[in-house]
């Protein structure tokens, strides 16, 4: 191989492009500010759920907590409320949804009181006020210990202060609602966790929710809080794709920036290169406005590139001129209901939109899956052995015992090489990219299957399902590319089904407009999932909200 | 570790400082007008030889060359013819000396007979034009082939075309006199080559001439060229230091630039993050032109990171007010002659100069050792592997053989292990260079030593001289930092001994102001070579210049 290695896929900042529709604020301003100036990038209509198709299912958006706040009809004291009735009514024995590992409600009252009071004085902080996000039990978040799903990982690193991403959420007025489930060390794709309970599909409680963001993809998708943090390819031992993978199962989007978008201090660096912390959300629109708040720069980078300005799309205006670069393999190697679903929004983006599909090819894909599987194995194997000196593996699932077991074997050479592949890639890439906007693709191979009463026990060994939810992730972790699934339509079960669009670096701002307009296009036909709680709702949960 | 990664010690370039005893210029630059540049910074006085101490021995400089060639006493053709004369000399049964792999006579007479004709038209390009220059054989330059040192690489991987460095000094007029001999890919100090003879050292033919730029610093310390080109650290299967080690060895000067600060497209690229071109000179002066010639922007970063600009320093003025940074241990596990000859030219900077010492500790040595003994094991291992797939193993010494089958077995986890290393010495290092201007140190533990006969048939094993030899080196190859080594004196076998000054990342123009000040004080006790051929005398060389 004659390309160099490519260590970090550390894209320069001048490909972010300000256009008329592009509006870019510095990766510094704070992030109250940032969330009005994606306020301001919301179309004028449909930002609150009354504008919604009124046949449609809709979530309770951002716009919608922020309204009813500041009309005074609801406070964030009777959401908390809510919401704490909500996951106990989820965690009893006829449910076990498990979205959560840890969740304070006593510290969710305090949030909530003190919010109910901003709002009271009129000094609400920004739409964010008072509003419930979650984060995934990778990121640290005070009070609570950061486990990544493990029964040890707390023992051996303590949670010392807020991730950056947190502390930028709170600026806002956010509630930190909890930690969320996840697969133990992302060491598998199923949410399925042997300590803290398979996380269950709110669409089905009887399948997986996807992993391993699988608590968060969930509590969203069950109305629990328009928002949530995810991190995507970070704590994963073996997969990729763990923000827009368990969104697609669950009905929900699932959006991961640009690598170094979003500063990872504060999250457990196990895979350094590949992972980035992504945003699921309700809507588009909910997903910007908390990627606005938690985007910035990058503290210290190596060597010191700046990261460019955060660019927000106004989503007022039609979008049009897209080009869609296909690869017809990966429409072929899904299942079939999945492909007929995905085909048939693109032909619904060129009657209703004029979108153009390119026909493409990407190369060396397994090499690049093996690839990614090295780096990333070696890349946690470095970071966690430290921590594993300190601990029996006796303590950890079957699944994250094969995955630690396999990963002591790279050698130094291959992880080389997986570094040149990494570069052919991106060159790959940017030949695509220089013929389309973006590449659409199934989020999934598959829908969400099956919980195995022996997984419950033991971890998740199911690789066969496992490589068919993955299977369309790597380059987005590989080589940091942008990446956003909607959802677009169910399968005969009605169990969720996504598509997704990566960008180029720095592509942010299409993707969430191209996003809009495929949620536009699809959510009339959006479905309550069968697990669902409305928190705005003036009456008591659970009781009549599912 | 909490260290990330430092996988490319790529330094911001904002660290170069433009002061009033510093020109900075583009690097884009063209390398004719960068020398026009670097000529201007020299000293009105002691830019010829004449200017030098008469009692004192010295080569001539690249200064000497152009004089003579613009008073038309000697013609660039005349110098070739002379050059031609002394390498078929040195390479007579009684001597051996085996300075070149690679030298074609024919391609150097065609070169002079140009630049004779451009002189003729009052049309020479620099001071360059007409200069004998060699260059090492890891480096493409046409029309020979890559060797690197070795009986079969060039064999797998063909020389297309010159290499960046290269081209730029014929751009400036130099004559390419040829392939200097090279320790087998690297793999060990001592130059000791069995494919191509053991360079001799030109101060005592029976001692090894140091390595692996071991041709281009013997054939600069014997008169062949005021100049040559080695990469330090660059094809290196086990060492560092592989320029500025042979030029200490030899009694000359040995110039590493900064990491990046040298195009390296057209060198070979076993050890892409620790090799850099580097000169080899007969005075610092010599260096300041050829480095000025050389230097540039390098084409493709990962990720895009500019090139500061190539700053060159005025060398007319006196350098004062200098604190170095003295590590005490490196001062004790040296030969005694090196201590006492290094502790007395310390003495006489603070005499002479007022120039401070400051006492550090530079923590890990050993620990950053390994780490860089990893670092170019698994970069080599990973370059090489295709071509060692097409050769049979047996066709290198035993050197070489040992190294390769020790690379393949490093994990990968190690590897990142030792990148975090990097990042923390890079640290350990900063702190140092914010107490002192340069780190000042031996430039090796021991004089030349002997050349054995069994390693003239096998290659050098002799791994305890040849750890005293890099022992100081690993720095400046491991984190990319700026290093030269002076003359500063001989043991009493009158060998010679250099002392070097590692300095912090772009701080080029300070060592070489800090080097010429050093040369200036030592320059009277300069002796000659053993072996010496003096190619701008008109009488016939060798037979009255040896």
């Amino acid at each position: 191989m004659e390309e160099s290695p490519l260590y970090v896929p550390i894209h320069p900042s001048e490909d972010a492009e300000e256009k008329e529709d592009i509006i870019c604020i510095s990766p510094d301003a704070s992030p109250a500010e940032k969330v009005k100036q994606a306020v301001a990038c919301l179309p004028s209509v449909a930002v609150k759920s009354a504008d919604f198709p009124k046949s449609a299912f809709h979530r309770w958006t951002i716009m919608d907590y922020s309204h009813a706040y500041n009309s005074s009809e609801i406070t964030p004291l009777m959401v908390a409320e809510q919401f704490i009735a909500a996951v106990r009514h989820s965690s009893s024995p006829s449910f076990q949804m498990s979205f959560f590992i840890n969740s304070n409600f006593e510290d969710i009252l305090r949030q909530a009181t003190e919010s109910t009071l901003r709002y009271k004085q009129g000094k609400q902080i920004s739409v964010l006020d008072g509003v419930p996000i979650a984060v995934k039990d990778e990121i640290d978040c005070l009070p609570y210990p950061t486990t990544g799903g493990t029964k040890w990982l707390h023992k051996v690193r303590s949670c010392k202060e807020d991730a950056c991403c947190v502390r930028h959420l709170r600026q806002c007025g956010a509630i930190i609602v909890g930690k969320t489930n996840m697969h133990e060390l992302g060491a598998g794709t199923s949410g399925i966790n042997p300590h803290y309970g398979a996380t269950r599909n709110p669409y089905d409680k009887n399948k997986v929710a996807g992993g391993s963001s699988s608590g968060s993809a969930a509590a969203v998708s069950s109305g629990l809080c328009p928002a949530a943090l995810g991190v995507d390819g970070g704590v994963n031992l073996f997969w990729a794709g763990s923000v827009r993978m368990p969104a697609a199962l669950c009905g929900v989007v699932g959006f991961k920036p640009t690598f170094r978008r979003v500063p990872h201090s504060g999250v457990i660096p196990l895979n350094w290169t590949v992972g980035m912390v992504g945003v699921l959300a309700g809507t588009v629109e909910d997903a910007l406005i908390v990627y606005a708040a938690i985007s910035g720069q990058p503290p210290s980078a190596q060597p010191a590139v700046e990261a460019p300005r955060v660019c927000l799309p106004r989503l007022a205006d039609v979008v049009s001129n897209i080009k869609m670069a296909k690869y017809g393999e990966w429409f072929n190697d899904c299942s079939d209901e999945i492909r007929n679903c995905c085909s048939n929004a693109l032909t619904q983006f060129r009657k209703r939109y004029g979108w153009e599909t390119v026909e493409v090819t990407i190369p060396e894909i397994e090499v690049m899956r093996l690839a990614h599987y090295l780096t990333i194995g070696s890349e946690c194997s470095s970071s966690i052995s430290s921590y594993l000196k300190k601990v029996d593996r006796g303590e950890s699932g079957w699944d994250v015992r094969v995955a630690l077991s396999v990963y002591g074997a790279f050698n130094s050479k291959e992880y080389l090489n997986a570094q040149r592949i990494r570069n052919r890639q991106m060159q790959f890439h940017k030949k695509i990219f220089a013929k389309a906007d973006v590449i659409v693709c199934p989020t999934t191979g598959v829908t969400a299957y099956s919980v195995m009463n022996d997984a419950l026990k033991t971890g998740e060994l199911d690789y066969v399902n496992g490589a068919a939810l993955v299977r369309y992730q790597i380059a987005g972790n590989f080589l940091g590319l942008p990446a956003i699934t909607v959802p677009v339509g169910y399968d005969k079960e009605g169990l969720p089904i996504g598509l997704q669009f990566i960008g180029k670096p720095w592509s942010e701002p299409l993707l969430i407009q191209i996003a809009s307009a495929v949620q536009a296009l699809c959510m009339a036909e959006y479905k309550k999932p069968q697990v669902f709680y409305d928190l705005l709702s003036k009456k008591e949960v659970p009781h009549n909200s599912i």
